[in-house]
């Protein structure tokens, strides 16, 4: 099952803007207009066994990160977040002690993330085994000159991420994936400091690799990364910070200055924008020494 | 697991307004405000072997229903669809040529219906035999005097449904809960046609016994149905029209004449609010010649 071919011919699909959709499906978020305004919107899916491990993650860690993830699309955007929805298929016989935490976790989580939960559904499962399945809507405005697309990298640019990246799952299920702060003030206010010349913004859930080709891809040009200035995490090499997920820092394209630090996080420039040549080229190269490989070489991993 | 007892849990939780909510969870749509303008969201979920049987529906079914319930929301609040947004976790092993089918009907019935896609999430679950998990959110633009509450019945309302009420769901899985319409547009030439007499709506997913106590508890008044006015279905009787659930039909209260059709849908008067006593008294009584039945004894059954 090829989730991306899918998406792919999704995409294809709504090529022709239906409505008044101003961002169609492919981005971080969608955007629609209404009278006098307009709204982006997002979703994500959080599932037992697949993007967490219930079994051994606290049950609070598990909403926070429900909600976490799709605010993440928000900072993506550098747009401002305004409220969410959940809607949760639990386990058949879950606990009601349990399902009580995990919707406290995530309405405080979302009321904390300046989101809070405007509506929800709630269903059981058929048959007992089935996993616990949430699904996060973040609403968010966008923030002027934003929001930031992923098609908007230029050849000239360079390219930038903020904080560490790498080692988020641990191979027991735990890690900075079930805590990490989604960069949404980051965001905003690197919106503020460089304007019209904030080209690109992707936020890293499936590793830099991959999440960087999708800039590429959709912008029409080539990432040229450079493996000495990936900022990896404490024990991994710029291998797996380029192929590890769930690190939701940001990505971004930018002309000109960009300052080293906003607030506490570390900015760091990891690589450029080229023209692309030939359809046929690799959208991601990664340059280390005197080598060279194509990011889609190296695979990718972002299951806990 | 009670979810009722759950959502009550939350809603509880929920009673201050955080940021800039208009619309707390507990009625058919939430609703934020934003820069010069509001909107609204709802959530719903498709679970196979809960909400829709894969195993005997055609797929393109599956996909329209998961978009329809979710508009249905729309309907239960006299707005106007905007965009949708659709997550789902695939069965390990699915059929690329289903994933493809379902999505494309999603899209079209999304499109159709007056919402089109502006996002999505897919992913796969981890473990062969976990269920095909829909989970769609709409967006909506309030009409005035709109949108219409739960909670605006008042004493000396008359009760209406839209429609034929009953047998949605067949023992086999197949029905009209299938191919339902949604009544957006009879939503809004009801509004039309009653402004601000139109004061209480839901839409018909869990059986008007039930859906009827939704209006009543959060209006805080009772709500006397006459089961002799009840529009049932062909081959129910009026404790099936009241129990059976999925009719996607709308409820609601209004005082001052109202049309007997909207279009092609007749309208029927079924009851009237009256002042509640006590606390303890059933939120919604059925007559039937000289007895007298609490509807919440009549069961519920809305799972096909």
């Amino acid at each position: 099952m090829g989730e991306f071919d899918l998406l792919r011919h999704i995409y294809a699909s709504n090529s022709t803007m239906e409505g008044r959709i101003i961002i169609p499906p492919g981005d971080d978020m969608g955007m629609v207009s209404l009278a006098g305004s307009a709204v982006l919107a997002a979703v994500d899916q959080l599932i037992d066994g697949v993007h967490v491990r219930l079994e051994t993650t606290p049950i609070g860690l598990v909403g926070r990160k429900a909600v976490a993830r799709s605010v993440s699309d928000i900072a993506a955007m550098a747009a401002r977040p305004l409220a969410s929805l959940a809607s949760v298929a639990l386990p058949r016989g879950f606990e009601e002690r349990l399902a009580v935490e995990l919707f406290d976790a995530m309405r405080s989580a979302a009321a904390a993330l300046g989101c809070p939960l405007m509506g929800g559904d709630i269903a059981v499962h058929a048959v007992a085994g089935h996993p616990l399945t949430c699904s996060v809507t973040v609403l968010a405005e966008a923030v002027s000159p934003g929001p930031i697309r992923r098609d908007g990298a230029r050849a000239g640019d360079s390219v930038y991420v903020t904080g560490r990246l790498g080692g988020s799952c641990a191979s027991d299920g735990s890690g900075r994936h079930l805590s990490f702060p989604p960069r949404v003030q980051e965001s905003l206010e690197l919106l503020g400091a460089l304007g019209t010349r904030l080209h690109a913004m992707i936020d890293l859930s499936d590793g830099l690799g991959r999440d960087a080709s999708h800039i590429a891809e959709q912008s029409g040009v080539q990432i040229i990364l450079d493996a000495a200035s990936i900022p990896c995490s404490g024990g991994c090499d710029w291998r797996q910070a380029l192929r590890d997920g769930e690190d939701y820092e940001l990505c971004f394209t930018a002309t000109g200055p960009v300052p080293d630090h906003i607030g506490d996080v570390a900015i760091s420039a990891v690589g450029t924008v080229v023209s692309c040549t030939t359809a046929a080229e690799p959208r991601v190269l990664v340059r280390s020494g005197e080598s060279e490989v194509a990011a889609d070489e190296l695979g990718w991993q972002h299951e806990p």
